[in-house]
């Protein structure tokens, strides 16, 4: 049986010592010091998570979690629950945006199936960790049983082994699942203590009824787990789902083996949130990709500290926002690497 | 001798057809309507400039002006004159960071030396268009003669000639010259009718007191030059300088040879409201790369009802910030591009 006891097992410290000699190549390279803004700091940032001076974005892995949830029987989606296996088969046929994002890129894609309501069968690039068919509805019950926790965590940290094994210098979940920023809201008002007016969203577009079921569902919900609120684990099983568990699981394990990871938007918000909750030192790990345009998002961000790459408008998921970040990680890194020094090339006004 | 006529030539306009038969297949793709934010928006925009319903960047253009200034005898830089030829060089060697984004970026990269205040003498990739050993200091007299401004201008149109020979699906226009903050703030403040203080920031490092004296040099040069707020061509000349007068003609050479331009930031800028306050059907050509940290950029954008795509503190210039949100395009149109529709993948949910 699984269990989450690798949860609490040790956290890797970023190397300071490479994060300060990525820090002093910065202020030698030809450029006004400071004048590249973020590209100098998210070099930097790399150099210390990866542990070189001069970090390096080769081999960058994407997961997408997929699963189902219990609550899309209150009809807070704009899409039917048939929507995520259907998903699943256009992400494993290419077709899908983070498929195109992934080619694109240069980077692996993998899909898990944590659970959808309907099991999509063997398919080329998607593992099947299935959890159950989906979660159960929280306005009644707690979405997931301690075992389905475990399970999903441990899907997470086993995506995060196939990656490492691979090689992965960068890592981006991704999810899919019908009503999930209905769970993400449940779960942010619960570990941030907010309305759920405050967190609630369109998602991928309910109309204004829709939205009103999805407050009311998550206000049902937030009373009915009330004392859960402040143990993240218990509120992250009985108002999560098994793609936020997988992805919680994800970054706890990305931070127990050293590797950097790029968080999505709301919904992978949400689970980094749940992650940070549980182990605070997770946070360091973390790069955030974009700023989403799913109003609770900037509350999640705002509560972990995080200022996103990217702020595009997008409310997609899969891990879309997370992986078009990752083109503009790559510049910071060639920068970094392949610019002259004030010495090398000659010009003046180098550190004195 | 060059003359301005050019200028009065026609511009294209942008092919509606193809931009709405981009719209309607982003309806189709699957992917809740406008979940993709800007990158959908620009993948229709580039669709219409472009005149096909599916844009593509591969052959994109940089080309970095440089030139030298007057004004910067009023101590108004962080950096001495002689910098201005160190980074020609350095660019023509791979060192710069705009060099580094072109090399990452696989876009072609030009140099035109439109008048430092040294002369290079030949170098590879360097073409010599040069207007004078630097512009006239703009607190005493013009900044250029009528034969140097049409000279520089002209220097633009004919780098937007190479860049179309060489096929070109973008223009990238980035510049380099030292007290080029001080030009673009005098310009932004003559063309805006705003306050030097309003416009004038630290640039690529200045200290309180050359800041002050950069508001200064600014409040006289717009005192003397008074009377060409006006006429935009002729506050281009008196308060401008040989490479943002190259990139004014550059982005009008752009919109009437149909090729869709990136600008910059502040300097840039500064640039394109000069081109679009001479020629205003040049506005729809432009796409702006990024916001930049320098404080007068605000006030350009706005002015030019400008959205950029990138806002990562930026403040180097050489055309980095358009450098870089190229990666960003170029995923909208792989999205574009590659993405299932509803009907290829068989998910529900479609247009109805």
């Amino acid at each position: 049986m699984s269990t989450t006891a690798w949860t609490r097992e040790p956290v890797r410290r970023p190397d300071a010592a490479a994060g300060e000699a990525a820090r002093l190549r910065q202020q030698r390279l030809t450029k006004p010091p400071g004048s590249l803004g973020r590209l100098e700091t998210l070099a930097v940032r790399l150099a210390a998570l990866q542990g070189r001076a001069r970090p390096r974005l080769d081999r960058v892995r994407i997961v997408v979690f997929a699963a189902d949830h219990g609550v899309a029987e209150e009809g807070v989606s704009a899409f039917p629950q048939a929507v995520t296996v259907e998903m699943i088969r256009n992400f494993a046929r290419g077709g899908a945006a983070i498929s195109v994002l992934a080619r694109t890129l240069g980077a692996s894609l993998e899909v898990v199936d944590v659970g959808a309501a309907a099991d999509p069968g063997p398919l080329p690039g998607v593992v099947a960790a299935r959890q159950g068919a989906g979660t159960a509805n929280f306005t009644r019950a707690p979405a997931m049983t301690p075992g389905q926790l475990a399970g999903a965590l441990g899907a997470g940290r086993e995506a995060v082994a196939r990656a490492r094994e691979a090689g992965c210098d960068l890592f981006v979940a991704g999810e899919m699942g019908i009503a999930n920023t209905t769970v993400a809201a449940a779960l942010t008002a619960a570990l941030l203590d907010l309305a759920p007016d405050a967190v609630a969203g369109r998602g991928t577009g309910v109309d204004d009824a829709g939205l009103a079921r999805k407050v009311d569902a998550i206000r049902r919900a937030l009373a009915l787990h009330r004392a859960a609120a402040g143990d993240p684990m218990e509120a992250l099983r009985r108002l999560g789902g098994f793609e936020i568990a997988a992805i919680a699981g994800a970054y706890i394990a990305c931070a127990q083996a050293g590797i950097p990871a790029v968080v999505d938007g709301f919904i992978a918000g949400a689970a980094a949130l749940a992650a940070v909750r549980v182990r605070p030192e997770v946070r360091p790990w973390l790069l955030f990709g974009h700023r989403s345009a799913e109003g609770g998002h900037a509350r999640l961000l705002a509560a972990l500290g995080a200022e996103p790459v990217l702020d595009l408008g997008m409310r997609l998921g899969e891990g879309t926002g997370a992986a078009a970040s990752v083109a503009v990680l790559r510049l910071a890194c060639a920068l970094h690497d392949g610019m002259a020094t004030f010495e090398e090339a000659g010009v003046s006004g180098g550190p004195a």
